[in-house]
């Protein structure tokens, strides 16, 4: 019998999670939950049905796992301690900082319901920071560095958006390759946050826009912009629609660390991404996270839990004899 | 209260053991067993002692994790069940092939006994397996890809040192870098032995021996070099110990997959280490897993265990919540 999933929110990752299902046999999506008019809604599965957030409870025994694909700033901190009440749950929540409200929140509600619930499981938070901490644990002297891009940030694009006189606008973060060469040398280099990533911009002006005034707003604003160097490109919409409407993203996670008597010995673990489609490289990691939630809730466990509470046997469909014979 | 270790075997990767237990401040090392005299071992922790391996039942109830460091041909497939019938245990054995009937007699030994036994935790099996795993799952469609190397392969070493007129001898095992770029370009290629490794091998001759003779005694040995291309060098003795006395080693773990309900987007995944040092990297792995073991044995599990069935989280000296706050 396949696990039954639920998608809850119907953008780009929820589009992810619901292609992901089909490369999986074992699971099944049997609906996608939206708080516009379902009627409305054109889902790529005929199976599935397409229903209003408000009958979600309706469901609470014809779903295994709801796959909550909102955003992090404010959708994933209601929605999913709300859902835990009802069904074992899992989201890719981003905001690294919040992670332990957000964990606390889940917890209790997952406890209550006796439901399990597997938060922030994306590539960072999550197959990164599996990354950060195996290295860390097998290299304890050392240092973790984390790069990302090529790749599309939909926070820093939204940023450039919301700057008048800007009609549409992708951003790129990008590694700074020489500062890779150095940690990969074992050089462990302080790096500030110029010396690690560059932004790269492509910007469709409004009609009558001061380009200047706008490459001027973007460079100094804070946090987003005015530590690193940033290339600002102005194209025409049909260009940016033509060169730049994917949403490619990856990055590395390296440590550098020593071992020896004498600490004599450089170590480098260095784990890399390079990903066409980052709404769908993630929608993946979800889907194998809800196979691993709804077994772990088979055997009666409860609450919330990450990545790192995971036995990697669980988000895989094959036996643990089968994955020892063709895998280990 | 720290982690009372003991070392059973004390080689290179003994030794390796040995230094990674100082870079674990839960840790200590309380005993080395040999089946050498062991009067004559001269270990480098002051605070342990060296114990005859007939005496290790004595150490029962002093130690919490035996790390078992014997070879995968002879050694571990006797040593690892025996002494899982009196400690916790931790091995590294290596041959795949023969993982299953390992895990079996393991497994039975470690449950009479009510202890946990961690088997195949090196790097490969090991960290390797685990990057397969976790790659295998998020991307169900695509191919793995694993290469060796640049590194010594000790296998290898002692093949080409039983050839008549051979001294001594160290072999490398180099990956195809154009091979290696055919997966990262999302090729899918189809490779040979051959299209994946070169081996190189650094030869002393014994006086008067034949370096032709030795050389086509290398290439054409079955299984070991016939199906690679080969370099042999001669070099002297001193050459031999001043350039190649090290034991580097490393390689890449790659996942090519595709997602997308076309299956039009592709993803790279790769894992990459590069180790000055094969046996303190590994001894690092083991003591981390020596950790987990300990844990688990704790909390009333026991029975063969691989690294596939052990919560990441499990391995870290940190707390869970410490962890989700500074590397999830």
């Amino acid at each position: 019998m396949s696990i039954r999933l639920g998608i809850l929110g119907y953008g780009n990752l929820g589009r992810g999670v619901e292609a992901a299902v089909r490369q999986n046999e074992d699971m099944e999506l049997v609906a996608v939950f939206t708080r516009r008019d379902p009627s409305q809604l054109k889902i790529r599965t005929e199976t599935a049905k397409a229903v209003s957030v408000k009958e979600a409870s309706d469901w609470k025994d014809k779903i295994d796992v709801m796959v909550i694909c909102g955003g992090s700033a404010t959708d994933l901190p209601k929605q999913t301690p709300e859902y835990a009440k009802l069904f074992n749950v899992i989201d890719s929540f981003d905001t690294h900082a919040h992670i332990p409200e957000h964990y606390a929140d889940v917890d209790a509600a997952a406890k209550e319901s006796g439901k399990v619930a597997l938060i922030s499981c994306g590539w960072d938070p999550g197959m990164f920071s599996l990354n950060r901490l195996y290295a860390t644990c097998i290299l304890p002297e050392g240092r973790n560095y984390t790069f990302w891009g090529k790749g599309i940030s939909q926070g820093h694009s939204d940023a450039v958006r919301r700057i008048p006189g800007v009609r549409d606008a992708r951003q790129y973060t990008i590694p700074v390759e020489s500062s890779l060469e150095k940690v990969r040398n074992g050089e462990n280099p302080d790096l500030t946050a110029r010396q690690m990533h560059t932004r790269e911009c492509y910007v469709v002006l409004e009609d009558g826009a001061d380009p200047k005034k706008v490459e001027e707003a973007i460079r100094t604003m804070p946090d987003y912009f005015s530590d690193y160097d940033t290339t600002v490109h102005f194209i025409s919409e049909e260009e940016l629609k033509r060169d730049h409407s994917g949403m490619p993203h990856g990055g590395f996670v390296l440590r550098s660390g020593v071992t020896g008597l004498e600490k004599e010995h450089k170590h480098l673990i260095e784990y890399k991404l390079q990903l066409d489609s980052n709404p769908e490289f993630t929608g993946s990691i979800l889907v194998a996270c809800a196979r691993a939630a709804f077994r772990l809730n088979k055997e009666g466990q409860s609450g919330c839990r990450t990545l790192f509470d995971i036995p990697p046997a669980y988000l895989s469909p094959l036996t643990g004899e089968q994955l020892r014979k063709s895998i280990l």
